[in-house]
């Protein structure tokens, strides 16, 4: 069975990939360069995607600096140090970001007549992104019935979600059960221009208290 | 008031942004250049932005030929003089594209505080696109309540389709009320290579059955 999988190249999409994977799943990875200014994102989703072994990895360009709005997009500073439990939401929101991604595997997976989509959110350790919860999940399995041609003869999507409901720890645990090598992966979404991750933007804390509470140090910081 | 407008260069986009410029928005139009054969729509697109008087035209690259599965973005013949009462979704048939297009409507909607989104959809002539369909807009307005920050902070978007319940016919009828200038639009899938309508395919058999039955002929094809 062929699967769509939403592929970034950071951690969490490299594990709900692997998870797919070892759920059977033939992967189809699609990964969207939309401007975003950390380009590391895009050479590590092409390590991931090699290191799983997909069918096809296609790249799709999409330009989202004309909509702005996002500190991954224009030129608004990343924070630093900010509280990974402020109820705010950040300023590393890209709108609409997963509500687009998820519309262009959709209209990939029609095309190639599968029914079922993997996406890496986290409802957990979110960010604060309205879009990793898992009602917005549900309304767009709705939507994709009624939007595609496969939908009104009868077809249901599913947007599979596995690390929806695990900590950052918890999805590194499970990585490393599949044997993966976080090694390949890029979080920060501000690195250094040789691609060294900043250590204090809201990824690079996650990562490594995720790291912490899983007890195993991170590959990319251990030289 | 600002309203994000698809805009692709056809009659249809240039009157639905037409009547919410007579509605007193102010018009963000948003064409996204998809890797369509027919690229006149996006000539078409900037002189009908022109002509209505836009705040900005945004044109984003999107390059959906490597998704395929439709005439319009691959290299399959576009059907020339199909019966359009026929139940059967055609080869023109888009995968996923409206809700691909709403969505980044709404990315930018969002980031422009405006909360409504128009689009040229016609659930009478509609060639059969189940993503034309008004139980398919009611849900791309429930799922964007749910995938956004602002939604999140209790905005409603509203996606208006002041054409969906209206014959070609009727469209062309309002467009002329208006004092818009169908010279400037194009429709064809398949025209030749000096920009001329092919006369056969879906879109130019709706045009001409159109202003048939308007009564007044196709400025396009007076010279």
């Amino acid at each position: 069975m062929r699967a769509v999988v939403l592929l970034s190249g950071g951690l969490d999409s490299y594990t709900a990939a692997a998870i797919a994977k070892n759920e059977g799943f033939e992967l189809f990875a699609l990964t969207v360069r939309y401007g975003q200014r950390h380009v590391q994102e895009i050479a590590a989703a092409r390590r991931v995607a090699a290191a799983i072994g997909v069918t096809r990895h296609l790249e799709m360009e999409l330009d989202l600096r004309g909509i702005g709005g996002s500190a991954l997009t224009d030129d608004t500073a990343v924070p630093r140090g900010r509280d990974l439990n402020a109820a705010d939401i950040p300023v590393t929101y890209v709108p609409a970001r997963n509500t687009i991604f998820l519309s262009l595997a959709l209209g990939w997976a029609e095309v190639l007549e599968a029914r079922d989509i993997f996406i890496g959110v986290n409802a957990l350790d979110y960010s604060g992104y309205p879009d990793c919860r898992p009602e917005f999940i549900r309304s767009f399995e709705s939507l994709a019935a009624l939007a595609t041609r496969a939908g009104v003869e009868g077809a249901r999507f599913h947007v599979h979600t596995p690390l929806i409901a695990l900590t950052k720890a918890a999805i590194i645990s499970r990585g490393l059960e599949l044997g993966l090598d976080y090694r390949l992966t890029h979080s920060c979404y501000d690195p250094a221009p040789d691609g060294k991750p900043c250590g204090h933007c809201d990824s690079c804390a996650l990562r490594a208290r995720g790291f912490a509470e899983a007890g195993v140090p991170d590959p990319l910081l251990v030289s």
